[in-house]
């Protein structure tokens, strides 16, 4: 087995941004993510989608992580809708475009369509409850209300 | 639903890239890879792995899907084996190091580590061949064995 | 390695079945379906139902296998709404209850809602069309309309 | 959405079984499971597999969840081979035969074949050890060893 060479700095994972007050994240579509009709699982967007929502809670540095191990909560889905207008195939490069819609004291909904290019491929809205370990629902930590409710102001889409 | 706003051009997914002969990709630890013990699940790590080979074959211009799709043939595992040294968690940042190993007319042998920063946390070794759309082992296309012949001779580790 | 020994012919995979115009299958929560917070990670749900799905579909002698090999087409989920009520854990004993709702020429309804014994887990109205190889909405094979139609007219929930 | 009406008693999912001093557990072949390339992803192999462990303890009465939330500790893979012969492909019928090789204090290894009938299509070893909630190697509780032994001593093949 090789000992590995140092590993070129630029060597790191894909961090998403936010933009216009949307939160833009890229991923590539790989073998795991395919079915054999040729085209991505359906239920393989979700993990998209889900990494596009953690990518947009470490922009906005809230340690989701932190949150769970210190027992204070984390995020679980409670509702979703999705809509699937175009398939994606293995190789194409997606971009999943977040936007914050609502903000409660224990949740938030977030809009979120996945593109290839100009062509938009799922439309979804995901209602996420903030937690406790026992399962029941609590207010967020207020510094995350807050960043959300401020990345909902600069939002400039209708 | 919002209109998405234009793409800002800075969101690719990650690409890997060979450096000394051995090819570096990046990937992040995301709630789908973890299981209850709070560690990621081990087959996910042959997913990373995957993910991997799959980038390197795209930065030596190996046309996967259209080798696939012409009825030319595509590579399956044959053979592999791995240890797990130290777990990886949520939100942790991997390179997986992939190093071309031997070079056969119908096969591939790469070794492939997973690392956090300086730990490493598997080591594997995996056995690819080149199937026709029967199932056969299949010459791979000679470009193709030129490129893996070319990648191992530039490797400057033992 | 050893030699397998006869396979003992009560070793077989759970099928589902038809009561009263539903259909029921069963599911058990394994360490690949929970995340780190110690529930099913909320994608792997429509990985229950696409099982329970398929099934139905194998229950009705709709050979979905068949039918894309030949270049008649297949399923694939168009929109989809759900909602999760409570989580399930490692070792739960799930079972899938799914009940025709709509049948139209090229696309079938399906509510599917995944119970815990007597506790409700998750709902969900899942769309699936029928699609040519080339991705466009076809009329199912008439048998298969007539088989959803048979087995929502004996469906005896409202 | 309906009303669900009551469960069928006899849908609940698939228990394995010893026979032989060998475990024995089926699984089919979801979409899921697949890939674009038409057979099933070489990583969801390790998922049955792992299915077919957490079944064979079940079998002999250990709850790894109950280890887990008292801080007892849990099984982790920590080598495996494997060898891929022939491929499984949508709606197969498969078993997972799980052979117990060799008990140690903190660990034990399992021979695990997959078959589909007659055919062997996967054959694997796979080093699995019980660490602590630290994630350092642990005796496993002392039932469970003997467990193990008395398992591997009824094993008539060589």
């Amino acid at each position: 087995m090789a000992l590995p060479n140092s590993i070129p700095p630029d060597i790191k994972p894909h961090d998403g941004r936010f933009a216009g007050g949307q939160h833009f994240f890229a991923c590539r579509v790989y073998f795991e993510d395919t079915d054999f009709s040729g085209i991505v699982y359906h239920a393989n967007y979700l993990r998209y989608m889900e990494r596009a929502r953690s990518d947009m809670l470490r922009q906005l540095e809230m340690d989701q992580n932190a949150a769970y191990e210190s027992g204070e909560g984390v995020y679980a889905v409670v509702d979703l809708s999705m809509k699937y207008l175009l398939p994606a195939k293995l190789d194409d490069d997606l971009v999943c475009i977040s936007t914050v819609r609502t903000v409660r004291a224990a949740s938030v909904i977030i809009d979120q369509n996945i593109m290839r290019g100009p062509d938009q491929l799922t439309s979804a809205s995901v209602h996420a409850a903030f937690l406790s370990p026992a399962g029941r629902p609590r207010r967020q930590p207020k510094a995350w209300t807050k960043a959300f409710t401020s990345v909902m102001e600069q939002t400039d889409t209708k």
